[in-house]
């Protein structure tokens, strides 16, 4: 199921980094479905340290730009508590403002997951999608949209149950990953203190069945060439190819509801 | 330890809730230390099904207009996260204000945590509490209150250890219970169904050796007579005195650090 | 009509004050009704220095999630000029958003008047109470409390005039005061000096005929214990009972229209 | 002290507009000195049913980009209580922003004031001057402007009485009036009524010695020829004229402190 | 078609200023008409350094508070981009508000722009103008008018080619200019150098047939007397004269489509 | 200097566009440099309909939280004008807020113009870069990139020459492009009809040398995969190398300054 790595990225899975794990290994992936007792469906997801809150929020009708299309929408809101990292930051609700950084990762998410859902049968109803970060420890969008997955799918499973949705919206599952280039090796899903040495990030959002839904790489220190960008490419296929098998295990039965 | 139940309170004990709880009964309270790996001192609360996670966060030096008088500074934040209650509302960060009950609570905590510190053993010193409710079913600040004191404690026992506060600045120990009357009878512990039946609502806030930080009573229906405030305040000293029994357990070793 | 005061209070009654009241006095109160030409219902309050300007405004309809419902709908805001205080304050407007206290207040002030009117015999109308503080030296929440009925009330009145209510929205009529402890002193009515020196102070809305509305008190220095607390409840009962007579005078005819 | 009408404006005198007023007479003016107990200078201004109060507060230093320059500063802030008008219209503190026409109305009662102060005499002190409209019926501008000049004379008086400032700052005296044109006719102070009737309306600004410091000018209606603005100009230095006397007799003892 | 000049600006027809011109002399004026493809009407108009982007844009409907009347409304916004001036400043979407400034000056041009249509002939249609200064050396407002009237010409006689509008909404053209008294001489059309040193400074929004709209004078240092406000208004109506020809010429075939 | 095509990319280099283009060809580009006489740096940057006006504003000093380093700082500032697009939007400063988009193409501009930079080189120097569109036609962020870095190049020029910084900061250009899929066919630089129909999106930040800075890829329709994601990242490349000569040229001597 995983792609042949690139040679740059089989030279480094002898590598050891800073927490042991080989330059092609997520860190534990947990994943908590039903953590809220109010949502209609929801996740709490942890890659490592970093633990995110996920809830799907579904109701009947869609925002009166949509009324009378015969179809549904999905929408996301990504937070962090002041506290999740290792300084406070000052809450968005107190500054009166949604950071760009905030807007950005909401909108990704938001993106990512209508990539796999067929709003026309959804119907006229609106699933919102709330990751909220407890803990951060870098990867904190491509946790919120894996978990995400989980809590739409749990959310859509009621919908059917309830009788609100006919047929099933979902058209296959999605999972995210961050790499990174550091000292010139590309790794999968690095955790903070990797983040902040990386020459080169980049997320990546993949279907189950192995398609691009987004791919954005960032030069933050050098820029990159192409054959650094196929192999981070690769480790992101492979990393989002077992997340998908996670999803699919803690979802059971076929995954996508 | 606890007060001789007044008549009316006396009568109503044989009663049995919704939830099978009798009138001066807590719901269930696990509080969860060291919750947080970022936060200098942390606990997650639950009251039955309401879950509140608190922060301290710890900070060398004070506002501008507190420098130089030798004294710390207590302070908190509440927020509801948006699933937190049965229907989904909208973010404060994106209506661009913070709601009057938001700041009304955030108020009350951080008053309620300064009752029982002593700001010139902190020394010019910061702290600031945040409690988020993470999914919620009544008596949200009470639990935020009662988990706020452990975080505190925590990140005092921290701040002791790291030589950034020499003596004991907490006190006492403090905590904040919800008391109300439903068809006439005064009862402990509000869970939702029954917050919103209540004809008078009140929280009390208590510290470990049984002074009044502060009593907040409001009628929502019918105005209350003195019977039956003095009714409330015995059931509310009764369930404080059992939640700084709760806390001393789990910090151990006397409580407040 | 006033209970017997507890012996603490009893004993302090020969004390006098900065300003030469005993401690269950309290300051020359006048209420100047039909203050503005504009609003339905007006009063200018004094409580001593402090200078609450209440208006009521009646408007037909009710807010969008109340209608159809066949109950009208009460709510007041509180504000205070930015040179109402020693210093000036910067104005809220300016600001961009409403402070923590004012929402506080607000709230506090529409509770207290809801809590004396039929919301179905107002019919689906809506009165905006607005108090404004032109002069500020403690109680303005109290002053503002009480002097809002009585603009409340003058708009009742000439809602039945219009025909647009048909019986007698107001249940009975409500006034509040300040209570607090200087000193271990229990003492009525508090100005700004006294205010800021307190050790507790509380705040109490009562109705005509005597029950609470609202208790709202706070340590600001030590906690107080039982006996305190139930002086205070004693002198704010005196209190408004006072006030209640002097609103009726004011309003002359059985005061609540 | 008046100058000599222009024909049009004579030959109008005899009509006798809604209020019996001549068309070149002012409303009746009230001004209390010292209203606020608070603030270094204050004035309750009235034009007819339009009610001003106006606060000078005095601090010593100026704003940052300011400092250093040997010179003070005198700002103002106009703003409306959301019932002086007879409908209610929200508060710009709910809304958070300010509308367009507090901030131009602001920014020219500032202007005014600056007119007629040496800003070097004042020394590095800074005075704002607030102007609330506790009620309002047309001019509400204009009669900020002539309050504030009281106040702002008060201020400086107690200014110089405290050896804040040695020499007198103030210059002259200044004082405003609205003017317009009502089928056809040049009016003095026009009160709401007349004042959304008028084709053309203008609100002169003129200081006690007879020279123009605002002339703001507006066609609603139908733009206006040069006698037309000759004709307002005319009534407007006959009204100012007439302002600065009261002022002068309310301040006492030669008028600009 | 230029009035008598009164002696004082005859004097100083032979004084050169700095830029070389005479003071009743207007800088060069361009005007591009259709800059935009987007909008139904535009024009960048410059007057010397100064550039203002105008453009129309036509909706149908109107407000929630006109509809039913058959009438239709027009509005301006005026704006800065940061770098328009000789140092940068912030955007006003970054500070979140706009400025008293902005506030002002948008509503000065549509006012102007309403004068000149007759919003009957407009129908049930919106225009709204936006102004947007891209390059700023005095005279900025006056700029904005003048532009903002060639734009709404434009998109009027696009409105008639659709079929939205069936007669002649315009009934004149408008044009504004800026004049000022600089060491005790009246001058026209001042840029950024000699707007800061003038001691009076007056826009004045005139119609093609020479009616006044509006006359804003303001005295930045000493206030100014009947005779140099009566100089001021002939510069400002000899300006304006001929940026009506200009507004004419470019707009070709009799000007106000 | 382009590299070999993919096959798809080939295949289609045949097929003709709406406006005529084969799909590895750019709209016609211009770029009119010093457009602002206020500006140390400024480009107006043309990709066919798409108009952004690029300013760089230099000032000495860094944000508080660098100073001391010695290093400079280099941000971005992207808004559109009102009428930019074929129907108006309304201001981000009426709005009160920067929407997400804004965002997240600032922090895109000012991170793709730091990777060309040496903040060391440049010292304690800030540079601004607005990019303002004034008229929209797809590709607005690619356009405004490309523009910024001449603007830059200029800026830098200037700062040499003012002394401002010694050495030559830039260490590269950078030039951007947008690529998409429509139909099945990679194609290079969209206009907005384009822009609307792609199934998959995607922006390209390249440097002169051809190193990749920023990859953004998002399925808008059907996810993508590994050949798609190639073939749209060779015309990127292409697209960008004569981006690149066209920055070249009009900065003459070399190019990045």
């Amino acid at each position: 199921m995983s792609p042949q790595p690139s040679q740059s990225a089989t030279a480094s899975t002898d590598f050891r980094r800073a927490d042991g794990r080989a330059v092609n290994e997520l860190r534990p992936i947990t994943i908590t479905r039903g953590w809220s007792q109010q949502a209609e469906g929801s996740a709490l997801i942890e890659f490592g340290g970093t633990r995110v809150l996920c809830t799907a929020s579904v109701t009947e009708g869609v925002p009166r730009w949509m009324r009378g299309e015969g179809r549904g929408w999905v929408t996301a809101e990504y937070a962090m508590l002041p506290r999740a990292t290792s300084t406070r930051s000052q809450r968005e609700s107190i500054k009166g403002k949604v950071g760009g950084r905030t807007h950005e990762i909401s909108r990704l998410i938001g993106r990512s997951l209508r990539a796999v859902i067929d709003l026309h049968a959804l119907g006229e109803n609106t699933v919102v999608l709330d990751c909220d970060v407890l803990q951060a420890d870098g990867g904190t969008r491509t946790a919120a949209i894996t978990g995400a997955y989980v809590a739409l799918a749990e959310a859509m499973a009621w919908a059917r149950k309830e009788g609100l949705v006919k047929g099933r919206p979902l058209t296959d599952s999605v999972a995210a990953v961050s790499v990174g280039i550091i000292d010139g090796v590309p790794m999968l899903d690095l955790p903070y203190p990797e983040d902040v040495r990386a020459e080169t990030d980049m997320n990546v959002v993949i279907t189950g069945s192995g398609a691009f839904v987004e791919v954005q790489g960032t030069a933050e220190g050098a820029p990159f060439n192409r054959d650094e960008l196929d192999g981070l490419l690769d480790l992101a296929v492979e990393g989002c190819a077992e997340l998908a098998q996670i999803q699919q295990a803690t979802l059971g039965d076929g995954g996508h509801a």
